[in-house]
């Protein structure tokens, strides 16, 4: 293979009818292409096809005739539907042949189980003639590197803990050998700001070439993916550093991280960063902020305590919400919100307390409180703040409102905490 | 539209940089695909592409010649990269032009969320020549519906949302008008069994192939697909109807629902027919028991309160878990589990009262309590019982251990309550 062309382009082909009829989502795909991008190869296509060999041989013609890698997942296990090497032998015309390397692969991963293999479990010994195996170190499928008419083939097996461990071991030094420049992007977070409201203040930078500048919104959020190539890594970095300063300048107090940063991690840093501790009031996001705080390793050093205060009496007992505010105002209320706020933070003693009140539907809407209506409250040693969110434009979807009132929540309390520190 | 082709095999077509990089992992493909199985339609292929004009035309091109409908997600946004509807119109040879309807829309949206548009949000009002509009309930960008040499073509928004409310509404009455013949399926969940010792039983259905009955796993849940082709609908159903009835008897205990039942939905079901109210005391989970809860419209009818008791005070102070149990077991042991379970139920005067305590890592184990060791508690009127869970083998996911979790503990409730109705 060390001859082998330089490898700039690449396809990765799913095989396996599951796939094709949505039972699985297909999440190897995207950790691949994110390891080729990261290696400067360029991805041209995703494909996926069902386990039918005719439609894997074109499938595979089609792919090699555009890239010069490759990568195919699934279809190398040992039932009769298991068809990628043996398409592969057809693609290029050459037989199946079998490894003793890889017939005693199996041998050995079957006694580390304790178990037998079976007659057809020798299936994954078989690949087309001239074929380089790939390691696989977790399970018995082997994986098959075959070049042909300038395009380098790689299978890989769709449990993604092989095809990961196959991919790094031995895929990304041969792809890194043989690939020149360097694709290097960075990804920088927004919230508070709309995505055409962003967009108009970036333009410029969405409408350059290089590097390219591109927008993803989602639930109150706006990612925007720097991206440029160049012979070095070191390079590609000088070329966007520019680019994230100005951008970051032109859109400061909307932005909150990089890279995999989330709100939630925005908070937790700044939360750290104060030795401060934070205590959750929920009501209609009913335990999404304890959530997303507690997906994050280490949380207890910030996060004490999460009360999901889902009915009235909960609010009074628990948060010591007025009753009569509640009647007066109604569980969806600024003063409700307020109160919720400083009853996390009292009872718990933590620095902070914050809470969400809201309608998140699809029942419980009224003309004057209507699904989507929410309030968010911060308490702190500073004061008690609340913020009303009209949501009403989500009111067909409860995660919507969910998820926006969750990230709605989490960036007050950043704003709140950089304000304080600054 | 009405005297269209008939549609028997689709292809999807995703359109996105940010997909094709990996930066997003595409779930709606798998999503439109079970739809489409469900019809009765033939799926013949995946594909992702890039924001890159061309090759988004060669890849609807090839799609068409394959397909009598091709679904394109993304690339409907208002920005410079949104291809999607102008590359159709290269294709078919036809002009973009603005559709007064679509500019509505847009100014109806944007009223709606009290923005204003800008003169970049009406390029969601262009669509090629000869289009029928897709309405979108939720957000500003409308689908287009094209006929193109025996092709359907149907754009749809990236957004899960906007995709999925729009593909009900819009596109499912028109394929089951315009198809013939029903595949039929039908999902049957169960928990509490692995996926080997589940097949073991039902192996004899696992080899047939009509109905096909296919195994899914994930989480400490598993699927059975039941799915069978037929002429009309009552055929195919009168064909699955025995083989489920099967099933279900040789795994029952483990059985918790069909469809889209869930187990935190049957827990709710079940709550609901004994008009029995629940109050969760999570630690380890962190508060996803009260949000799998809470995604279900209509919790506060069963659920009450939910206390995320993350530090070793907030279990004495909220739950009146003794101090001196804390000191001598640990937080994260049997009797611990059972006060908590105890103190959620005797607080909140709900009916039962569910816990979780455990170590989800990556931190925080120890030779005698390792990362994946979690304890579940539940109690109520006839008593408080406590599980012990081994999720050691998932040491290296917090992720798997508090889905694992919840999971168990959810159909641990469901057990109980099964067992005092019967």
């Amino acid at each position: 293979m060390k001859d082998g062309k330089n490898i700039d382009s690449a396809e990765i082909v799913t095989i396996g009818t599951e796939m094709l009829l949505g039972d699985l989502v297909d999440t190897n795909t995207a950790w691949i292409s994110q390891r080729l991008a990261g290696l400067g190869v360029g991805i041209y296509r995703h494909t996926t096809v069902g386990d039918n060999p005719d439609r894997i041989v074109d499938a595979l013609r089609e792919a090699s005739s555009r890239s010069t890698l490759v990568i195919t997942t699934g279809g190398l296990g040992p039932t009769s539907d298991d068809l990628t090497n043996a398409c592969i032998a057809t693609l290029i015309g050459r037989e199946m042949v079998e490894y003793p390397e890889a017939r005693e692969h199996v041998d050995d991963m079957f006694a580390k189980f304790g178990r037998e293999p079976t007659e057809n479990n020798y299936k994954q010994a078989l690949f087309p003639e001239g074929t380089a195996l790939i390691p696989n170190p977790v399970g018995t499928a082997m994986g098959a590197l075959l070049e042909w008419e300038g395009t380098l083939f790689a299978t890989l097996p769709g449990v993604p803990t092989e095809m990961k461990s196959m991919f790094d071991e031995t895929l990304e030094p041969l792809v890194r050998a043989r690939s020149e420049g360097r694709i290097v992007s960075k990804t920088l977070h927004f919230a508070g700001i709309g995505e055409s409201a962003l967009a108009e203040k970036v333009q410029d930078f969405l409408d350059a070439t290089d590097p390219t500048v591109a927008p993803l919104a989602g639930q109150g959020r706006v990612r925007l993916r720097i991206t440029t190539r160049a012979a070095t890594e070191e390079e590609a970095w000088e070329k966007i550093a520019p680019i994230e300063k100005e951008v970051v300048s032109r859109l400061s107090g909307y932005y909150f991280g990089e890279g995999d940063e989330t709100l939630e991690g925005a908070v937790a840093r700044l939360l750290e960063e104060r030795h401060a501790t934070l205590a959750l009031a929920e009501s209609c996001t009913g335990g999404l902020l304890a959530k997303r705080l507690t997906d994050m390793p280490g949380s207890s050093r910030y996060f004490t305590e999460g009360l999901i205060t889902y009915s009235n009496e909960s609010k009074e007992r628990l948060l010591g919400v007025p009753h009569g505010l509640l009647v007066e105002h109604g569980a969806v209320s600024e003063p409700v919100a307020r109160e919720m706020a400083e009853g996390a933070r009292r009872v718990s003693g933590a620095d902070y307390g914050l809470s969400v009140t809201g309608i998140a539907g699809p029942d419980g809407g009224t003309e004057e409180k209507p699904v989507g209506l929410v309030f968010v409250g911060i308490s702190g040693a500073e004061g008690t703040f609340a913020e009303k969110l009209d949501l009403t434009a989500w009111a067909r979807s409860r995660d919507s409102i969910r998820e926006r009132s969750t990230n709605r929540a989490f960036d007050l309390l950043r704003l709140r905490l950089e304000d304080e520190q600054s």
